[in-house]
């Protein structure tokens, strides 16, 4: 991608966004992974940002390059920009750089400080098609309570990416955009369970839920045993 | 202060930091505005980030430069990255170098999108003792509901800082802060209607306040009409 055209005729010196993307599979809050080509170091869906792009713009440029989705949630949460944040101080980017067969022009490019502004996204899982991209040749959704060590910060700005998303879950309603369209309370208690790392009271969270008068109850098919068969809800338009 | 050295020998190229200072003073939320040298156009205290510097330092160095204070609460929020962020098209952009008589070097490091960090801060305002720096001439405080128009998008920033502050009110606890070190339950009541724009029951405003189990009630000391003077609270050590 940068080995034609010199990378500073197109994107921002020292400036890149990271996306946290967070999908919801198997009652396990998930997190996006890529490994980069030849290495086995893993990290954050991420890039620079265009000449001629919003930093908006760009998050939601790698978020459709990574997953082909659009229009979707996502979010600005925190900037990154310790010191520490200089890629040619770590031992994983001289071998990341090596395995991959950088020219000189890619690797000072990208030997210096990099401040990075970290983005989370919701997405439904069961809609994602990933594509790793140019520099990756492997991806993998991880359950975000067992990552791995990842690339430089990425680990803390997981961490942070969770911190924000937990903050706002009451605020913003987002925890629906981890949930196919139709879903039943229960599997909606189990999102919120998940996100905030804590059982919650059936019933209190049911009245919470119903208080806020958000969602349409669908009627109920039959089912077989039918008597048992949950509602099912949608977001009201 | 950009005049003998190269710019980029010293600072990273197309970052800044923004700092929006609150402080309370007679019923009023403030911010500090700064007017630029020769100039009618008022920004918010800002600099750059150093080569070796992290970018918290930044704003922690720009806060110190304008204000004197150390170790107060000051918090990212938001970064502001839009391509409409570039000084060169803008007509204040011509309006202040001319003004302020910048060398074309200036004017060319000056010239391109700064991102920039927000991050906001509160303070004692009895404590501050203003700086307004080398590149301007007036500093004061001006109430949040009555700004004039501000540089670039420093309104918007501002508006976003007072979202985020208002945000955190209940979860850090911030609005002492703003406070001196000794207090009335009635001084911290107006600092928080203030911040959130509305007006509270006394009640229970105390009610909650006192179930955080935070202050210390001060010993009443005499005070001419005593029976009526009202209770002294200070945060817990």
């Amino acid at each position: 991608m940068l080995s034609k055209i010199n990378p500073s005729e197109l994107w921002l010196p020292g400036i890149s966004v990271d996306c946290v993307i967070f999908g919801f599979h198997e009652n396990q809050l998930k997190v996006l992974l890529l490994k980069f080509i030849k290495s086995p170091v893993w990290a954050l869906p991420g890039g620079f940002v265009g000449l001629e792009e919003d930093v908006d713009q760009a998050a939601a440029r790698v978020l459709y390059e990574r997953t082909g989705l659009t229009d979707i949630f996502l979010e600005q949460f925190y900037t990154f920009g310790d010191l520490a944040r200089n890629y040619r101080a770590t031992e994983e980017h001289r071998d990341v750089n090596t395995a991959m067969g950088r020219s000189e022009d890619e690797v000072s490019w990208l030997s210096k400080r990099y401040i990075t502004i970290g983005y989370y996204a919701l997405v439904d899982y069961s809609k994602v098609v990933v594509n790793p991209g140019d520099i990756s040749d492997k991806a993998e959704w991880v359950d975000v309570a067992s990552l791995p060590k990842l690339f430089l910060d990425h680990n803390r700005i997981v961490i942070k990416a969770l911190d924000s998303l937990r903050k706002s879950l009451d605020e913003k309603l987002i925890a629906f955009e981890l949930l196919a369209e139709t879903f039943t309370m229960s599997e909606l208690q189990v999102v919120y369970e998940t996100i905030l790392g804590k059982r919650l009271v059936r019933t209190n969270f049911q009245r919470k839920i119903l208080s806020l008068d958000i969602l349409d109850r669908i009627e109920k098919k039959y089912s077989g045993g039918a008597h048992k068969a949950p509602y099912l809800y949608r977001l009201k338009p």
